[in-house]
């Protein structure tokens, strides 16, 4: 942990939370001479560094958007190739000291079986990080589950919708980190991405270097934070 | 209508519905020598200026951030200055060729009594471009006034999202510019920013120029559309 407070210092401020966008594996795949579908697999080793790098620093939680709705309309090998790359990551998530969530839709076939037992948040081994994981995620599932748990149980409206939506176990983004280019949020936690900073890397997400981070960090903390005030 | 069409012809491709958020005001009062209230008047006329320009090149809905319920938390003089200059451009937009709305929590003391016969949606002139004005807007409001539509009229999940929020009279962005430097949404319709292409002028809004304009759509004629998929 020495490393951990020597790395802090390094930062005027740091992100509580940060949501991860790795975006750019079917372009590298493609760019690499290798067939879309194959780029995935080259995504998970690259999420681990960004973690232990993270992990270092003293980040408290981190989500990662693994597949959406959206997505799974994509040919088929490509939608197996995502679906195991998630699975792959969070089984080798819970080999590390993570207090891990799994969240999305799992009432669809397209939610991979092997994660059903994750979509309940768990402490695996001393549990130093919250990180949330995002698989068979939809907006519209997101925001519509609120409804019915307003509508369920008292007509008023007292429930915060923060309380209410189904991702409401993943706290507020300070910081959002895109890989890839593309500079929109493309249905990643809307509630949650209100107020964050958002910041684009252009290199595609298996070409992940730790100085990534280092500039989202150092951009970040020159921000100010005003959440809409 | 001739330079719309040559103008036309320098972009491959147009967004249909452009976001602005106008931030910088207080920034750019300071360091011209005002106070910060005094700057939201000087952002009016590039609001003018921009609507002309996007007018001219055929954009077919523009939606402008006026003010939210948290910026009311902000000095009386500040509050005061911004309610003015929105009542101020929405009176000027109504002597234009506006198919106007404005959106807002119009039951709030905060909503400007002069604004309250804009929020059902009225053609002046011609009525060429779709304009929504943001006025006391709040994302809360936004998504919860869905709840109790959909909550007082049918259990089940029939209604899509976009037609049961309060903003649901504006349709889905594909560009927002924000001016001012910050790179985050703040607030600004979460549910129609979904796939929204995101770019950020540095300059402060009242210092706005046509080609800021013309790079955002350069910019964005590069971008690919996949929502989400």
């Amino acid at each position: 942990m020495k490393l951990a407070l020597n790395n802090k210092k390094i930062f005027k401020r740091l992100p509580r939370h940060i949501g991860i966008i790795p975006d750019g594996n079917r372009r590298w795949a493609l760019s690499n001479g290798f067939t879309k579908e194959k780029g995935y697999s080259y995504g998970i080793d690259p999420g681990f560094k960004l973690y232990e790098h993270c992990l270092e620093l003293g980040i408290e939680e981190m989500t990662f958007y693994g597949f959406t709705q959206d997505n799974t309309k994509r040919p088929a090998e490509q939608r197996k190739a995502f679906q195991k790359a998630c699975v792959d990551a969070v089984m080798k998530l819970a080999d590390r000291d993570a207090d891990l969530l799994v969240v999305g839709n799992n009432k669809s076939p397209l939610f991979p079986k092997e994660l059903k037992s994750y979509v309940v948040r768990k402490k695996f081994g001393r549990g130093l990080m919250r990180i949330n994981f995002l698989v068979n995620y939809g907006w519209q599932w997101d925001l519509s589950t609120a409804f019915k748990l307003v509508t369920g149980e008292d007509n008023s409206s007292k429930h915060g919708l923060l309380n209410t939506i189904a991702s409401r176990d993943i706290s507020r983004l300070d910081l959002i980190i895109r890989w890839g280019g593309r500079r929109r949020l493309s249905g990643f936690l809307p509630v949650q991405s209100i107020y964050a900073d958002f910041y684009v890397v252009d290199e595609m997400w298996p070409d992940y270097r730790i100085d990534h981070l280092y500039d989202a960090l150092h951009w970040y903390e020159e921000q100010d934070i005003t959440l809409g005030g």
